[in-house]
């Protein structure tokens, strides 16, 4: 298994998940008011915009990682595996958040997105672990460099975790808040440009 | 990141949006006349055949521009999955069109379908317009070549702006206006082909 | 636009078209008997394989096409475009043959699918025709191979007709003359594996 | 046709079955309590993971049997298509036992699940009886490599068969299995891991 064929079946289970997300908007056809209806959805906007644009930072971050790696073994083929079963399975929770934002039920829902987060979040660390711990990275690739990737994964589960906590005080802030940590990274200025 | 990458996720992203169009067709079981029903649906047909030749003109169009282009810096990656965001969204308001284009809110879903057009054409722009304003374009480009794009790129937001307003005269017709667009930019005879 | 190009993006949607008929697949939880309803929804599955094995044929002769072609002009990738539009189409009349051929519409459930099928060997057909008569076919390619396959093109067209024409005595015999078509295309002894 | 080529179509119809996964997932806008509800549908997560895994893990042996494969002959592309049928189909019984593993027809929803393994199974023994039989595996293959996988495929069907028949005594214990075997076959351990 090299890893151009890692990379492209999850480079399509990527672009697959981030498209399906457009699923998640319906309008009944018996609707009254379709402007009103529209409007009354924004969740449904909310909730794309964010996960699309976590799934685009991950694509980016998932590159870059594997360009790192020499050989890819089967624990990392497994590891993967489990990050691309969380990736594909967001398009769940993004609903969640669509459907029961302005609902009585928001709080359950945006913490089930941020425990979705949170999971993919140590997904994503075990991939890195793993390919950093075992002898997967190219031998060009200096100790500098991998010390750096260490040090950016510090904050990620941390504030994923303080994110999702913050539900409990507001669901909308937190869901928000998500679409600016994504932003953040999106946005040139973090360590993975700083490398090129 | 090279483009080529970019490109093939990119590809991805408009297959799959292009493919998931179909999922707006559909038939109640308990329809007592098959036949006229189809017949019925005739703005989903409408609604399919636009969108799909407007994603198929952008796909190439996205090829086109990217083919000149010698290195990804992170604002056009950004700005790149800002115009996926948008083409990935397209099935939502081509089902607002077929749903309800012979209801009494054939206007709001018309302009829908227009506004997020209006949306596309500017995430091209800004994609364009980063790319040809960075150094990211190769150097073997003419500048005589980026002055034509440049030309070719000023009717398509007018041009969208007008249809959509379009709306409030006739929502059908924007509709066959937008179709008759993508008709036009597929044919030859737009400047990305006498580029050839 | 090169050919690899075009190959890799048309395998895209093939690939999603197939993928996506799974969709038209679906028990009621409230079902008392699934045993039963399993049995019940065998036009499901009869319009599954048929589709699936014919989109199949589809995309292993697209390739064999394309294999010939040197360069892809703007007509020729208008008129894949059009063939595409077609595939990413079949999700929907298969599932019209799935949802209707047990019921009163059956008939026309089968003539809208067999119309598409019309309509594809159109599209396949401009899309041959336009490869072989434009100067876009490699040099290399002998005329006899050329004139083969336009022999092989022949029955394609007048079969079609004939089989959608037969739901008018049966739309079940319609059907399983479609799948017996695409098996026999499938199989070996057709002229795409002579040529190798 | 090359092998190339056979590979990325396969990979494009295994990493969309794979995220039409997510798909089986709903809850009801009504829903009164949404924590019990998604407690509720357990069944769901647990069909999800078995069924990504399984796909997952005959992704990787897909690949392992096709590196070692110099051609591809029109009945090779014949079994192969019947692969991906039964793989793009697994999205359906996978619906199946997540809603109704809790019903009184959960014995039903597991029987056909594992009937689809017990199919899956079968065409990947077809695909492989025929790459190995006819001439199409690389000469540099040596038979000792060909003897250890057709040893390995040994124990797949009966066990497929035994999995199944247990959904008479517990269709749960048998779906539990199903997943304990993609983990199995997942980890490192299994034949293709020392391949290397």
């Amino acid at each position: 298994m090299t890893t151009g064929r890692l990379e492209a079946f999850s480079d399509g289970v990527f672009a697959i998940a981030i498209t399906l997300l457009v699923l998640e908007f319906g309008i009944s056809e018996d609707t009254e008011d379709l402007g009103a209806a529209l409007l009354h959805i924004w969740p449904s906007y909310l909730a794309y915009v964010t996960t699309f644009l976590t799934i685009g930072v991950i694509w980016v971050n998932h590159h870059q990682l594997f360009d790192l790696v020499a050989r890819v073994d089967r624990p990392l083929l497994f590891f993967n595996t489990l990050l691309l079963m969380v990736v594909a399975f967001l398009p769940f929770p993004t609903r969640l958040v669509a459907q029961f934002l302005q609902g009585g039920d928001e709080q359950t829902a945006a913490l089930a997105y941020g425990c979705t987060f949170i999971v993919l979040a140590v997904a994503f660390q075990l991939v890195w672990r793993w390919m950093s711990a075992g002898r997967l990275i190219r031998e060009d690739v200096p100790q500098s460099m991998l010390d750096g990737i260490n040090r950016s994964f510090n904050p990620g589960l941390p504030l994923y975790l303080g994110v999702t906590a913050l539900v409990f005080v507001s669901p909308l802030a937190s869901i928000i808040l998500f679409l600016a940590l994504a932003v953040f990274y999106a946005l040139p200025g973090s360590f993975l440009v700083r490398r090129r």
